[in-house]
């Protein structure tokens, strides 16, 4: 089958590797219908050592269920099915709490001989846990918003949820990414009655807008900080929701969460050392957030999906067939795409 | 009257010093009859610079009210009263959250012209708010458990409570101080039945154990790790109470935190950046805790104290009087003492 391969910076082929099969009994075979490119995977498109074998990329894809083995009960050939960003075992205790991301046998999609998900097709461990039936059709208008399932949509709930966001919470979201909006559509789901969304791309703070955030503050840094504290009275807001990763993001995050507030973080952080001088531990702030266990949220999230209480599928921009998965991760790094779909 | 300041690096004298007296309608003047050293003052005893002009010091203290601003009312000279270490007006929205350290009209003691806590007495600013009425005699045997009010015992329990301990929480305690063994004190009281202590001195963790350890763990670093893990079936425990404010004690809270878990703490950190390396952010470790607001908690201790269920008065090793004060601190920085009361 031809899948996405990436060798280094800037370097995403296409190719032909072996066609996935059936190889424990806990394994699902799913022809892909839809994939998409995420912030993450521009990650190592900036930065990867040339590598002559390349690594499988991938983790956000949903598509058709092509053969199961003996042990997947719930699924079968012909079932639409959604896969969350880590596969997991649907049993072990961490997948009990919610915590799938920590699951006893899970793991990580184009990693340790498991495929990406930017392919034609995907072998899928521990398909009972991992896997969500989706009740539409294979043509139907709901798919990019579906896909949003897999990841961004339940990472940016992961973000606010954790930072305790409800009817009496004034929110910041930090970026305006996919991952951003995702948080400014969970906030508001939440309840929050004041979304303050952080971020300097008019038409992604235009979607913002639509999808819940009250105020747009475009400054960065400290003239951001003085912005957003401006609005709240100097105060800043209860919660922060930190949808970037870089170091710049979460000092603005500790600048304009009120005290006793918290910040959440769910943008993979691009370095190891928190920027937390004093008067952070003297504010009562707390650091919460993490990598989202998408698979928890996705039964709660789909109703809103299917019945159009969101369309988290508006991220999309830009479709690519797979074998233009390279103009994909291009688009987006050039920013000239917010979130790129791409349909094998 | 006199009073302790401090000069430098272990340069603690007691000296004459103005009287307090009643300045603002809301000010009481309380005649201390105990106070206490903090571990938080030896930060100040170990690095100081020399100072001619000196600084007040001291912040737990327990006396006698002396006189009482117009404005203050509930309260009459005579009364016996406990402070918490930071004062606070009980009005602010901060206050009526229970975050009385972000008083909006509040403050510290030994700052900006207020009285440190180590002397003969003590102009209360805020005193309505502040102070805390104490049902018993100033010579009750329960004083010692009564000074801990206003700092050890809230501490502590504010670092169990952030951490969310309950009944089904395991819990690592890390520091066998003052703090700390308020720490255990309080995840037992919150109904922890798993509370492994983290400390290498016996009499101290002989404490621990009387305030309801169950294990105790003697190794440092990566040896201490290791052994809580063991302890956990590998997996560590649900919270980690950090009471110690060093970075190498935050780096063994995120060793023993379980997945999803969180470390709380209130040991004032001797680091700005905080090591949180990807697998932290990955595991979805929540970091939480700060600068307790004691006086949130008073109310809800207090009752413990009066009827015995917990006596953290045992923490007092030495007693000493307020013109050896000095004394005190060396045996608290020689570890020779675990926590000294003054008695002025």
């Amino acid at each position: 089958m031809r899948a996405t391969v990436i060798h280094g910076t800037g370097d995403v082929r296409v190719e032909t590797v072996p066609d996935p099969r059936i190889v424990e009994p806990t394994d699902a075979l799913v022809r892909v219908t839809a994939a998409c490119i995420c912030g993450s995977d521009l990650w190592p498109y900036r930065s990867m050592p040339a590598s002559e074998a390349g690594a499988r990329i991938g983790h956000e894809f949903l598509g058709v269920v092509e053969d199961v083995g003996a042990d997947v009960a719930g699924f079968a050939a012909g079932d639409l099915v959604v896969a969350p960003f880590v596969w997991s075992d649907g049993t072990c205790d961490f997948c009990h709490e919610g915590l799938q991301t920590s699951c006893r046998h899970g793991g990580l999609w184009g990693r340790d001989g498991i495929d990406g998900g930017q392919g034609e097709a995907v072998r899928v461990p521990q398909a009972a846990g991992t896997l969500v039936k989706l009740p539409v059709g294979e043509d139907s208008a709901l798919l990019p918003s579906l896909l949003t399932l897999s990841d961004v949509l339940p990472t940016g709930y992961h973000c606010a949820r954790t930072a305790g966001v409800g009817p009496r919470t004034t929110v910041t979201v930090i970026g305006d990414g996919a991952v951003g909006l995702s948080a400014v559509l969970s906030a508001k789901r939440l309840g929050a009655e004041r979304i303050i969304l952080m971020g300097h791309h008019k038409d992604r703070t235009d979607l913002g807008i639509e999808f819940g955030a009250t105020d747009i503050v475009s400054e960065r840094g400290e003239g951001g900080v003085e912005r957003v504290r401006e609005l709240t009275g100097g105060d800043g807001t209860h919660t922060v929701l930190e949808c970037v990763g870089l170091v710049e993001a979460i000092e603005t995050a500790f600048g304009v969460v009120r005290d006793g507030g918290t910040v959440s973080r769910v943008g993979a952080p691009q370095y190891s050392d928190v920027p937390m001088p004093f008067p952070v531990f003297l504010r009562n702030v707390t650091l919460t957030g993490g990598v989202a266990p998408a698979r928890a949220y996705i039964d709660r999230l789909l109703p809103d999906v299917l019945e159009g209480r969101v369309q988290p599928g508006k991220v999309f921009d830009l479709t690519v067939g797979l074998e233009d998965v390279a103009d994909g991760y291009r688009a987006m790094a050039d920013r000239t795409a917010l979130k790129v779909l791409v349909k094998p």
